[in-house]
């Protein structure tokens, strides 16, 4: 009983100390972060954050994976639409989210901080096949797509297009490039029917904002 | 005469200049890249610096900008093919020209430095935009394929794919995932019998190597 009620607490202390690693990256980037502002954003101490983390580059890595958790359990569509959901509420949630916000930001400028993962995109390819492959076994997609192809693709141009979007308009026109990829992409890789019916507008983009 | 000669001298001295600082912003990134680094590099006084740039990053610009000039004049198709060739090219040849590899990785890590200029990325779309405009007069695009959506578009995959290419390979699969977006992109875009004629291997790679 008190074990579980420590483990909890824990967990929470895991939570608030990524989120406010999270909030600290995301305003100073990697080299701007120190620990001592991440613990005083945290309200927490040095021995609570060494309990999680074993230094600054363990918490920017862990921040850098955490990007999924911040939109996949939103999700209730299947298939294509679920893949689509899954990108146009990424548009949405990067320009309120500052654990992904800070974890798009630090897989993005890791290699001149010295890190070299491919974990974070890794996971997106992965989450994103997921989908595809229900997706074939619903029947929507045509024949000859990989799902592993689209999905390594689809993340390749979202990483890009949120740098574009950054740089041209802070990241505001990002869910018009959201669905302009979808346009583009859908009439080569789903049947007909499922073109037709696929919704790409910035209504499904429904996850809470905060 | 002499002016003639003074004034290639000063292209030749801006061009020396121009790469010096590709080199050590390549090796070193922005903020590791010191004026007296790059005059060293380059053999030449600051006093010929400053005639030609104004700041470090003044000279950042140039490079970020310089882009498109290390592989356009080496293109000689037409239409799709030669959209697709600027982008086979380009793979290749950031493997092994300091002055692309430079601009790309500056352009990338901008915001950073406190630079927001979409200028390398709004000239890519244009060069594009210029090869997908020959394509549809050659009766090459599907109807209501708009050349500057997917000009726009496919600079942002290769923005991604190259990021996700360094961190997964050091970029050596770099020109694999130029030909899978060709693969997944023709079929929505170009008409069938274009799609079967382009070429997409990286045989179509033929810009010197140095």
């Amino acid at each position: 009983m008190a074990g579980g009620v420590k483990q909890e607490r824990a967990v929470q202390t895991r939570e608030s100390l990524l989120r406010a690693a999270a909030e600290v990256f995301d305003e100073f980037g990697y080299s701007g972060a120190s620990i001592n502002r991440i613990l005083k954003r945290a309200g927490l101490t040095a021995g609570a954050l060494y309990f999680h983390f074993d230094s600054k580059e363990d918490l920017a890595r862990a921040v850098m994976n955490s990007q999924p958790e911040t939109i996949v359990p939103w999700l209730d569509s299947r298939g294509l639409q679920r893949l689509v959901d899954l990108t146009l509420n990424w548009a949405r949630r990067l320009q309120v989210d500052p654990l992904l916000r800070a974890g798009v930001r630090l897989t993005n400028e890791q290699t001149s901080f010295g890190l070299q993962d491919a974990s974070p995109y890794e996971q997106w390819v992965e989450i994103m096949a997921e989908c595809l492959r229900d997706a074939h076994e619903r029947g929507e997609l045509q024949a000859g797509v990989e799902p592993g192809e689209v999905a390594a693709f689809v993340v390749e141009a979202c990483t890009g297009m949120q740098m574009f979007s950054a740089v041209v308009s802070g990241r505001k026109d990002l869910m018009e490039r959201v669905t302009r990829m979808w346009r583009l992409l859908l009439p080569g890789i789903a049947v007909p029917a499922i073109v037709a019916r696929t919704e790409l507008g910035a209504e499904r983009a429904l996850t809470p904002l905060d």
